[in-house]
């Protein structure tokens, strides 16, 4: 039933389909927006269109950017020879937060989950393998600990040695079933450093 | 520092202005959204903008709305001679769940506070002694059984004995210093029907 009138109930609906935000938080934040300035929900609707309609894969890394380069690959203080594959981009901004890694990415956009039906051919893997084919001295693997993160730099690996470029591995530091993203600066660092050969 | 697009991390900055949405979370939520299909992100962008540039009060009883005057207020089978005061529309809306008050509703927008510096002529108390002008039967005062939900209770029962216009609180089923909005049907109805005259 509409208690509302029906432009509250819309927005009420299309803010409740986000991950997270149940009916009550759905029903506060369209309240919020009702009384925000009409510029900034103009703004904040612009944001929203806008990133979605114009934000893509860097063509070298595949991270998420607006350019047809990111700017870590447009970067030519970073080290290219050195490439760390995570599982997103997210992963990718908990490591640049430290500050202290100068290589360049490779965001899979995913990890192999044979439970849920995802495997090799589903991630940019193949994309990663191109890569490699230019001078490429260290890949670091960053796929989460868990079990999907595990399996995946396994395969990895596995199809890395033969070419003969050095694989490695993130510490064990970074504590089993944990998300990378959550983890502190301290902890990724450590498991950066104590990184082991494969 | 800039470690996604700029687009990206406008989208995160506008997110996280919400209430209730902090920093990771606005990073979760931006990521869906990019990855939402276009015309859904567009369609809520839209919800967002309309509800903000077209809701505003029903001109008699002061709820949220997108008509000159509100579906309940506009329904012939409401008895308008029973007026429900609340402090928000959301507090309206948890009795209209409830399915049985048949009454209309006068939204204060607000409750009446000395420690946040609002008074009675911040919220909208004059627009409710207007209607009283009209032909009334009774005034149920259902403001929150918060502090400032009692004083407002109170303060509105003074101005309007004098009038000899019945007025009534909804009885102490609520829980002392509860949220309208949070309370079971059953509950919210007890206090209904236990409601004493002031």
């Amino acid at each position: 039933m509409d208690y509302y009138s029906s432009q509250i109930s819309k927005l009420i609906e299309e803010l409740s389909s986000l991950p997270g935000i149940g009916a009550k938080s759905a029903q506060r934040l369209a309240f919020h927006i009702i009384h925000m300035p009409k510029e900034q929900v103009q703004q904040m609707a612009t944001a929203m269109v806008e990133a979605r309609n114009n934000v893509r894969y860097c063509s070298k890394c595949y991270t998420l950017t607006d350019k047809e380069v990111c700017p870590i690959c447009s970067d030519a203080a970073r080290d290219e020879k050195t490439i760390m594959v995570v599982e997103t981009t997210r992963d990718l901004v908990a490591y640049e937060k430290t500050g202290k890694y100068r290589g360049v990415y490779h965001v899979l956009h995913g990890a192999i989950s044979p439970m849920l039906g995802i495997g090799p051919g589903d991630i940019k893997l193949k994309e990663l393998m191109e890569r490699l084919q230019g001078d490429v001295n260290e890949v670091i693997i960053a796929t989460n600990s868990s079990l999907e993160g595990e399996t995946t730099a396994m395969y990895i690996s596995k199809l890395i040695k033969p070419t003969g470029i050095k694989v490695s591995r993130i510490a064990s530091g970074v504590p089993v079933g944990g998300d990378l993203e959550y983890i502190d600066e301290v902890t990724l660092l450590r498991a950066l450093e104590g990184r082991t050969e494969l």
